[in-house]
Formats: structure tokens, sequence, C-alpha cells
């Protein structure tokens, strides 16, 4: 096992570029940080390669293959770190999707907040949904602060981007009733009864779902503010909706 | 009116102080930023000073006393921004807390996370709760990403630091029934009857309810995690419990 040493070295040039969109789409291969969803990586068998500071002492119960571990100095591996106070342990991870059967699916158009985001795909699991699909121009999934707030369900849930206006008419021929949260003409989702194969769809933090993705949904629900507020936050109304789906 | 042009000019200084929580504490007021939250605070009686940059156009709804409007250089206006890009407008706010009488009450048992506490704030007011309670060791909730999670709600409930110890034994003399979430000895949450005056006690995000403030509680309920993740964000989990109780 060699250890970097080098701030500039080819091998830390290449990890840096996971830290970016492109770099990450062009290797299919994206960056984790700390030891719980390195875990999570290794369980789920996406390991490419394990990265420690010098100073990391690895869970026991990591079988490792030393050929697929870099040790780095610590101050190396600061510079991949993403967080205040880093656990000087990494992974490169496989993007390779998690099949699921599809049943309870979360449908998300234009999610800007990268921990809104990774808050969704954490509670979806929670939650029991088996897919989540990104619509354009919602952030990237692979994005550090979106896997640090997805405490490691990005492992657990089918997870692609999508075209909302090809993904949702498929997945009504497929026998799914798809639900679209908006403010007007909709039901209370207390309300509603929901079917056995749903779709959820969720919007934009600031404009909601959009028009054109509206009309191809078959129910619209709201939840009611009681109070004075204006809305809610949309990973908080995301998480209402899938647990009264669950538990219904 | 008078521009301050000087970022080292006394008025700066004091509107600094109040980015901190000893500054708070001691002046009894905090800081806004932002049209919305300002106009909240205008719409709550609360507003003891407006700042504006100098490029920032007021809302023509706000009717406002000269002797209450504080303009500064763009440069020095970006001194008190939080944000990324300030939109230039700011209020000292009065701590002054809001009279509300009390049925429905949220109890946070040392928060962490300021963008959890703000989104708390916010589900409270948009359920119709009255009331939240901050134990010790909960985060300030006049930080500035606090107040900005809110998205106002801030002034539309009453918000008080409190001794959990203390409170918990006073909410049930009253007649309220104090449900606490709790991962063990738990009944879920959607087979539970909850009462007409209650207190929900939120704990820690790693941590959870304290085991002294649990031993006050006259019921435990849980969230059910159906899938593999191994628990809720904490500000999902409390809409996912606030939204239950106040459509049962």
């Amino acid at each position: 096992m060699t250890k970097i040493t080098s701030t500039k070295s080819e091998t830390i040039k290449r990890l840096k570029r996971l830290m970016t969109k492109k770099g990450r789409q062009e290797s299919g291969q994206f960056l984790v940080e700390g030891e719980h969803l390195v875990d999570e990586a290794i369980r789920a068998g996406r390991l490419v390669q394990l990265i420690m500071g010098e100073s990391y002492r690895p869970k026991s119960s990591w079988r490792l293959d030393e050929m697929l571990v870099l040790e780095l100095s610590d101050h190396v591996a600061d510079l991949l770190s993403e967080t205040e106070k880093t656990q000087g342990v990494f992974a490169v991870v496989k993007m390779t999707p998690v099949e699921r059967k599809m049943k309870h699916v979360l449908v998300l158009d234009r999610i800007q907040d990268p921990g809104n985001l990774g808050t969704m795909i954490r509670t979806a699991d929670a939650a029991g949904f088996d897919t989540v699909f990104l619509g354009k121009g919602t952030v990237d999934p692979f994005n550090a602060k979106v896997v640090r707030a997805t405490q490691g369900s990005l492992f657990h849930v089918n997870i692609q981007s999508v075209d909302l206006l090809d993904t949702l008419p498929e997945l009504k021929s497929l026998g799914f009733h798809v639900y679209g949260t908006a403010l007007s003409n909709a039901k209370s989702y207390d309300q509603v009864a929901f079917n056995d194969q749903i779709a959820l769809v969720i919007g934009n933090e600031a404009q909601g779902v959009h028009d054109d993705v509206l009309a191809l949904c078959d129910t619209r629900v709201h939840i009611p503010v009681i109070g004075e507020a204006e809305s809610l936050n949309a990973a908080v109304a995301a998480g209402i909706l899938m647990y009264r789906i669950a538990l219904q």
C-alpha cells in the first residue's frame, strides 16, 4: 500500500474531479465521505476504492482487498473533504442504480436545495418508497451535500434522472396513479384514498410543480395550512405525504 | 435620512453585535434579512429600525417613519448579510414574545441544526401549533440561519427558551398530555388517539430525547421505518407528527 503525500499527485487530481458534476458523469463514479456512508457503500457492493487519511483506523468489520485501499497524508485527505471536521475516510463509489420493483415512486420536479433533496431520498427510503425519479433542473444527486443528507439511503432506493414529460405517461401506462402537489384545485391529502401503485410529484421549493408536469397528474393534492405560514418546506411536505401514503 | 458610508461607523458596530448571541441577549433585539422577513416584522409591529442598502427600493405598502430608516452604502450593507446574494434590506426587530393561548405545543430538546430548528418553527406555524418551547442546549432561535429557515413563522408563534424539567410538569398540571418521541417502548404514531391539549417533544438529531425528559412524558410515540433508513431527519419527523395531531 503506497501513501500519497503530495497534493499535486495525479491520483488526487482524479479524485478532485469527482467533486464536480462533470467529473462524476464522465467516470460514472462519485465520492462519499465519513465512516457511515463508506460502510453503506461497502455493504451495497458499490466500492471502487477506499481512501483513508493516515490517522484514520478502519472499522474492523470491513474485509478489504488491500488493492482497493489508498492511504493519504492527513493534509492531502483534507483536500477531499467537504465537511468542517473530516473523519478522514472516503470512498469512490459506482453510480450503478439500485434495482427495485416499482410500487411507490417519488417524483421530483426541479428541487434546488441539496439538503432538501438528500432529506427527501432519506425519507423515501424510510417510508418504503422504492424509486426516486429526478426531473431536469433538479440538483445533482451525487453532489456531496446531497449524499451526506441522504445518510446512506441513496444506496437503498432506485434513483434515476429522467424527463418527467416522458416518465409520467409511462408510469400511467404501467398502472400507476400520479398525484401532484398543488395549491389550487387540489384535495386535502387527508381526504384522499391513495391507490396501491402510486407516483407522488413534489415541486420546486419556490414555484411548486411546473404546469406542464401538473397537467400529467391524475389527482392534485395539498397539505392545508392551519396557521399563518405561507407554505411548508418541500422536504417536510414530501415527508408528510409519503408517510400518509405508507401508513394509510 | 443620513447615509452611512463607513464600515467602521459605531452604528455598524452596534448592528454587527446583533449577529452574535451575546449581542442579541444584551439588547433584546435581533436582525432579519430580506424583504419577506422585514415585511413580516413590520406587519407584526416588531420593527425597531429598517436598514437599506442604497440601491434597495422599499415595498410601497410599507408606511415608514423616516426616523426608523437607516440607509447604508451597498458595500456597508454587505457586511450585515449572511446570504450569498443579499437583497440589501434588513430590520432590527424586538424579541418580544408573541402571546398565544396554549393548546398545541412543540417542545424541542437540544436541537442543534439551525435549518432544522427554523423548519420546525415554520411547520409548527403551518400545523396550527401555537407555542414552541426550546430546552437548554437548543440552538439560538434568533441566529440568522434559524430566522431565515422560519420564513417569518417566528412572528406567528410563541417561542420561549425554558428548562424542560420545570416546563413539562407545569404543562401536565395545566392538563396537557405530553408525548415524547422514542425508538423503544413507543407506540406507532398512527395508532395513537392524540388528546386535545398536547405537548409534543422532539429530541436531538443524533441522540433523540434525553432520558430525564422522556421520563416526564405521558406517552412515547415513534414513526415506524418501513425501508432500510436508520432514522428520519428531525424536522421531517416533527412535521409528520404535528400534521397527524393537527388533522387526526
